[in-house]
């Protein structure tokens, strides 16, 4: 028998530019926490749009209306230049982390995390592309799909936030009801190519990658970003 | 050097209750294929809610306003229940699959084409747990993540998705282009358990995920239906 559900309050802000499987992966899954309820928030209600175009999202509440959370979960893309760049924001993300039971980014996301000063001296991760700039907040970055320093978990590159929810699902539950969640989402991956890390991909991938963009560009590139927006 | 891309037009159809991964997970990867646009379109343009109560979408277009387009994906979750019994609505995919280059789905989306009569004789996949649904409408369904019957592409539950888009990343364009974008999103999957197929699921994981549902319900069910709605 599953025991009676703790409540957990997850919250995932989304900015404009947002990338969508960022914060869609990790929704999926902690959606289906017993108990949990995932609110998506942002800078001004209304609605948010994603970097590839054609995802419009309703988001009804502003972070500033949130004063606490148990999970907060930064999801990354173009979004992220606005969130470091935002002296409110990265506030409020000090002051929710201060009563989570887990602060958790994806993709550069971390950086925001970074930007709020909640990396100096942890080892943390990004999307590949965006290591240096994560280097720059103080973090140590490692090249792992997950990882948790304590109650901070950073995760990898756009997809790797999957990953990343079913390990807080069972750090949330138990490990049966986390398997649980990844069988009715049967996410049993089988990649038709083994080339989602650089250490894997060939140089003319890692190439065709690098000249790879969001359909829709973020805002032009402002301090501290990387080249590109990686998601 | 990549080649000047032909334009492809992938539409995708979200009803109330879509599951938000089965949608995501493919837009995620297929946006980024050059020279592609990504077209989400429903019933009635405005806002639509998905399964999980959280992620409502702004969809300007209506499927009708569609006359053909390259890629037609149909997503599962509550939402394929009004798509079947949708009279109009499986008509304009008999009429869109005629002159598509792909006809795809995710989950029980597959039981929105086998509706449609499309996969008559097929061999075809969807959620572990809406097979014999499946074989309903005369498909003979298999247990694999991706499936694919010249230009009818079908793909097992939620997560599968991202699979089957890398594979049609590679169809529409080529190896190296679908390998990029894996990389570009990192996708280079560790899930923390091995346990997202039934085959591989121990009998107490089977049980939690069958007692696993939505958090907003979809409609009650409708013939023909399983007892609930695997995404």
């Amino acid at each position: 028998m599953v025991a009676t559900p703790r409540r957990t309050d997850i919250v995932i802000p989304l900015f404009d530019h947002f990338e969508p499987l960022d914060a869609i992966g990790p929704y999926e899954i902690l959606a289906y926490v017993p108990g949990a309820t995932v609110r998506f928030v942002t800078a001004e209600p209304g609605l948010v749009q994603d970097v590839l175009g054609s995802l419009p999202v309703h988001v009804p509440t502003g972070y500033a209306e949130v004063e606490q959370c148990d999970v907060l979960l930064i999801p990354g893309g173009g979004s992220f230049k606005a969130m470091v760049d935002d002296a409110d924001f990265l506030g409020w993300v000090r002051r929710t982390h201060a009563g989570t039971r887990f602060t958790t980014s994806v993709c550069t996301g971390s950086l925001v995390l970074g930007a709020a000063g909640l990396l100096d001296g942890l080892t943390a991760t990004t999307h590949w592309d965006a290591a240096a700039d994560l280097e720059s907040y103080g973090a140590v970055y490692t090249p792992e799909r997950v990882v948790r320093q304590g109650r901070v978990i950073t995760s990898a590159g756009v997809s790797s936030g999957i990953d990343m929810a079913v390990r807080l699902a069972a750090l949330l539950t138990d490990d049966v009801t986390a398997q649980a969640i990844q069988l009715y989402t049967e996410y049993d991956p089988q990649p038709p190519f083994d080339t989602g890390s650089v250490a894997k991909a060939p140089p003319e991938v890692l190439e065709r990658a690098r000249a790879l963009s969001p359909p829709t560009s973020p805002s032009p590139r402002r301090s501290p970003a990387p080249p590109r927006s990686p998601g």
